[in-house]
């Protein structure tokens, strides 16, 4: 048989690829052997790379592309060069070769080449970054995280449904719950255009997705839903507050727990706890942004994660994939 | 000598009331005697629970108002009742005879009867709910947190210069340091109202207070810059997510320390530290909301806050006072 996930892998974005990159990918086959790799970047670069680590010969094929999209580059000077790894590889989905690409590398760059080679998928007005935020259950998808910074309330029902899609691809096993984010929860609050995108999605209601009304930010993380949807600058800034006070809360306590000898005796003793509460919150895990709006799926690897990030991002990878994402949200455009 | 911060107090706001309130004034008088408390409420109940605690009859007077503004009261019902504690205590600083007014009962009645009596400071188009929020190095004050859910490049402004004032006033030996929340830190990032604030605040550049352009939500907490200036919507869902992370942070750490019996063991040895970790996150060190904008200030304390952080409340009272906030305003706004 095959029906093999084919995996679009822009060899050459990020912090430490391509090395980051090939690791991996070695590391995903360990634990899913159904999916092949094509992998953009230097033709001998790759194959160098390849050789250090345990990656079968049948599970990938390296295509050669000189140029490289740089982080400092801007989305429009990268979308001129079209014989770089990231655009040969969105190209590769765009003519349907993949199911999906994959890329650690430029954000914008990726966004702009992605609109401009692969279709926008019908009825769907403007396409928006997602993003998974752990919540006390299981996990929340979040959208729109920066794409989009100014939205009308049919870019919010298109969000609602998207993320709604793309929450059940990835865990089949729980509902979508569907809330907008919001200053306080009666009907009555925040600005006029989350009021229409209340009223079209409260009159929407369907068996696919629940809408669970309006969600304060206090409350993203409590579990009782698990799509959120705001505007691109609302939610980038909830995301990015929500990693700083983690990181401060982390220092704070790092500080707090090594401060003295018996502490530091104590905090040894209790690693072991600590280590589980880390992994908890390992940002690790939550690697993988997904562009939504697109006939493809585009995965977004953070730039600076690992391989283990990486792998990760691979995992969301197939997925999307083989959770049917596009034609789930297809199923819910026409409800 | 006199010179005493006079404080209009709404004595019936919040949960706990009036006993947290009594029990707060009674605390705050320990460490400040150079203050005088108009306590509104009813007659007979407020003399009650004034028996109880150690508050001197030279410091307070009580004025008798029958009626009371519930939680659940909309901001314009509550705004017909003038026999109540809050619209009679905040009549008392429209008329001089208080320096500030601080209240721990519903927020919209709060902000819309002081809207309703006390005049605007000339120039300043909208007033601002500020807030304090802990960063690396001491705090930062961040506004607007919900009062104007839309604003234009001279709301911006505005917030700018009444923040900056605020955090001299408060904390006279930190120089104000103001920053736009966006979305990325470069100039061309963010919405048309935030890029034309940049301009404004960027030609406006003077000694009273820096203006550092940009800031993420990531870098929030990192103590570059300590005046954080935003619309109502974005800063209320940030607030209020970092509030979330925080607990969520705090709930699961609680789980992980206290997972079998060498953990216990452990997390007590280390008890002395996680307490002084605790006490650095206690919200009620960060208890009082500022309305900033009207000729007097006015102080929100948070309804479920205990008499601890009612008494925190009181000490940002005499601060703005004693600060010359509103004055440190105007000066702000002829530069």
């Amino acid at each position: 048989m095959t029906n093999k996930v084919v995996i679009a892998v822009d060899a050459m974005g990020g912090e430490n690829a391509p090395t980051k990159i090939l690791l991996g990918i070695s590391e995903y086959l360990k634990v899913n052997k159904n999916v092949f790799f094509k992998i953009f970047g230097p033709q001998k670069l790759l194959e160098n790379e390849v050789a250090k680590y345990d990656i079968g010969k049948d599970f990938i094929e390296i295509i050669h592309c000189e140029e490289i999209i740089k982080d400092n580059d801007t989305p429009l000077s990268s979308a001129k060069k079209k014989n770089t790894s990231m655009w040969q590889a969105i190209n590769d989905v765009k003519e349907k070769r993949s199911n999906v690409i994959v890329s650690a590398g430029n954000t914008g760059a990726l966004f702009v080449i992605s609109k401009l080679n692969i279709n926008m998928i019908e009825n769907i007005s403007k396409p928006a970054l997602a993003a998974l935020w752990p919540n006390k259950i299981s996990m929340n998808v979040v959208l729109d995280l920066g794409a989009n910074v100014e939205c009308d309330e049919k870019n919010f029902e298109d969000f609602a449904l998207m993320g709604a899609a793309l929450h059940t691809s990835l865990y089949p096993s729980h509902q979508s719950k569907v809330a907008l984010l919001n200053i306080g929860s009666e009907e009555i609050k925040g600005h006029e255009t989350i009021k229409k995108a209340y009223q079209i999605l409260e009159n929407k209601k369907n068996q696919l997705y629940d809408f669970c009304g309006y969600i304060e930010g206090n409350n993203i993380m409590n579990g009782d839903v698990n799509v959120i949807v705001t505007d691109g600058f609302t939610g980038n800034i909830a995301l990015k507050t929500a990693e700083g006070t983690a990181n401060f809360i982390s220092l704070e306590l790092k500080k707090a727990l090594t401060n003295g000898i018996i502490a530091k005796i104590s905090s040894l003793a209790n690693s072991f706890n600590l280590k589980k509460f880390k992994k908890r919150f390992d940002p690790r895990l939550y690697n993988g942004a997904i562009f939504l709006g697109l006939e493809s799926p585009v995965i977004k690897s953070h730039g600076s994660t690992d391989h283990i990030g990486f792998t990760n991002s691979l995992d969301v990878c197939v997925k999307t994939v083989n959770g049917e994402l596009i034609n789930k949200i297809k199923k819910n455009i026409i409800l």
